[in-house]
């Protein structure tokens, strides 16, 4: 292992000890001090920023990645913001689970403490740098923040900025340390850092999170892609199935849990699929159906085995027939990606059963797919959707940062 | 991957949805139909397990190897037992672990649902088959099990025994699939079957586990090594020191949750390493101590650095001495292994601040580390103990091979 990175494993080691045990005073203060550090750094923020936008224009960057890459006062009073919010959550640790009395006289219970050091590997936005840092401090944890090349200026800036406010509050800086070395050699080697990292969170695109499943030797917690379904009952409603999916589709196209397939029970296709062609040909919406759709409706492309696999994040939906429950619910278990699965219907059986056999992260009667989310569920900030049944399963707050651990009381008790 | 394991993986996940849907009575009911046919095969699987026995035995198996691996009427029936206990265990499958309404009418909950596919790897205790089967099972899940070649013979007789238990009971045979090819590759080929199976769990020595973290593209549930130390503070009670070391070093010492090292504070060390050193004798432990341990107690081997970190095993006890609370918790938390650790003190602060700050699974004051176990914890049968920190840590029971989803209940709500 490069030396640079064994210091910052070291360093975050070191850390440890003192996040494990930082009382939510003195950790909600540093929060609000980080935050107002990166507006007090504004003009070091933006000038930083300039660099790597400069540099990412002479590279020929689109306009839509630019855009993602681009800080102003507004979004850097986003991000500070941010961390105001996390400062206002409630402490996750130290919360005892259950406790309770054996026989033996011994009182066991499980306590909340925090994972320990969290490595997150993202992409080109600038301010992960500084939600994910404010998400894991909140739970104790320090971090080792790996972000895209492109934005290399902006992340040392805001990764300054933080560790000042840091440690102006005593607390160790090192809670939160960035790898500054851009090329992918770095982040394969982070992947090898398990005497340093206890979790590795990448946040980012398909490919990204693939290779950090396929290549990293320390525990992953995969993110998000969604290839979300929503089933049309028999039964359904249509007016509320047409509202549904276009809220669904078109709300955001571009996000994980956007719709992205359609499921429809033959009996229902000939109601629905008119009305739902037109709502949608106000987004111009591309339909890709099976036969039987396009049997249906005019103007559908004929939809390929790939279609039913494909996360379009666009103004594509592909749409699917079939003759039953059990087919339906068949097909999204076959296609899904464990995100958000969705069913319209007015029958009871129907809908219990759904919830009961779609094994997806969060599964809806009735209701858009688009609620995924930390805010929509209530916990607040998040730091991605996992879409794994270990650990974490559905929107992480800050819950999904934390481990346990039994503490006992005793006196005296041995083993018979 | 070779044919044979890609149908294994097929199977697994074909079972899936009805194992998924099982309600308690008939997975129950097919618990104790297991148990009574392993009973009822007791000649078969006494006849496959002499296979075994003579094999090893002409291989030179060390006799203390020998007898984990024998199987007589007795051990079947405790086998058998342990599956009738599971039976008796409430099903942790479609617990809601909260539900709430939202502002927006929405009812989120978090339910508790099957993880899917277990991988087990195993050495040479055919009991494990059983064992692993019972848990997994009552959990919903699908297990494929990979057993060491020793007891090959044994492992596909109690396989079949109990496929044929699930069968009559109409329950897919497949919940149960053994790797009967013995060779490494094909723990290498299972260790690589992310499509298949969602967590891997090795049950064996050090070196297996080791081998399955640093190797397997699944995620990992680690289990086991335990480095575990006992702290006697300068305000201890040396009679219940004296009595907890003794306890936690001989009362089983081949567990991962016996003691292997002590740390002691230096004003009490004169008071306390005489009377340990008597007791200890009783079992012939060897001691290997620092310079301040051999200048306070003749016969005392001297520790090097490799003993603070060696897990032995065996009758032998590393003794650290330090001149404080703050130097004892620096010294655990540098060579554990993440197990079990104990303070004994009468001091509060003292125990507050141990249980605080150090970094295992289990942290104890004035208790023996042996209590760390599922029976002894009341969750019943446990799977492992896992020293990790994400997803379980801890003796992991029935909830540990659970994962959750959230159900949403809506009545037509689209995000704005």
């Amino acid at each position: 292992m490069p030396q640079r990175l064994k210091e910052i494993g070291e360093k975050a080691k070191a850390a440890e000890p003192q996040l494990r045990t930082l009382g939510a005073a003195q950790k909600d203060r540093a929060l609000l001090k980080a935050a107002d550090m990166l507006v007090s750094h504004t003009q070091e923020l933006l000038k930083a920023n300039a660099a790597d936008l400069e540099q990412a224009s002479a590279n020929g960057m689109k306009p839509a990645l630019l855009d993602r890459l681009r800080l102003n006062p507004e979004r850097i009073g986003q991000m500070a913001q941010g961390l105001s919010q996390i400062a206002q959550m409630a402490d996750p640790i130290g919360e005892v689970l259950h406790m309770g009395k054996r026989p033996n006289g011994l009182l066991i219970g499980q306590q909340r403490v925090p994972l320990g050091v969290i490595g997150i590997i993202y992409e080109s936005r600038p301010n992960v740098t500084a939600d994910a840092f404010g998400l894991c401090f909140k739970a104790g944890n320090a971090v080792i923040l790996k972000g895209g090349s492109d934005a290399i200026h902006s992340n040392i800036a805001i990764a300054k900025a933080l560790r000042a406010a840091l440690a102006e509050c005593e607390v160790t800086p090192d809670a939160i340390q960035l790898i500054e070395d851009t090329d992918r050699a770095a982040t394969e080697e982070l992947m090898r850092m398990n005497d340093y990292v206890d979790v590795l969170i990448p946040r980012g695109g398909a490919g990204l999170i693939r290779s950090v499943v396929e290549n990293s030797k320390i525990p992953v917690i995969e993110t998000g892609t969604g290839n979300c379904h929503i089933y049309v009952d028999e039964y359904a409603d249509i007016s509320m199935a047409v509202d549904i999916i276009f809220n669904a589709k078109t709300q955001r196209i571009g996000v994980c849990n956007a719709c992205e397939s359609l499921v429809v029970h033959e009996k229902i296709k000939d109601a629905l699929l008119p009305v739902l062609q037109k709502k949608l040909s106000e987004k111009q919406v591309e339909l890709r159906g099976d036969a039987a759709v396009c049997g249906v409706i005019a103007g559908v492309k004929p939809a390929t085995e790939e279609d039913w696999g494909t996360e379009y994040l666009d103004y594509i939906l592909s749409i699917k027939t079939v003759s039953s429950l059990e087919e339906a619910i068949a097909h999204i278990n076959r296609y899904n990606t464990g995100h958000s699965e969705a069913i319209i219907t007015q029958n009871y059986e129907h809908a219990q059963r759904f919830l009961n056999e779609i094994d997806a992260a969060a599964v809806y009667v009735n209701a858009s797919t688009r609620f995924t989310d930390g805010y929509e569920f209530g916990f607040g900030a998040e730091i991605g959707i996992s879409t794994q049944k270990l650990h974490a399963r559905g929107p992480m707050g800050l819950r999904a940062l934390t481990s346990t651990k039994y503490i006992i009381y005793g006196n005296g008790q041995i083993r018979p």
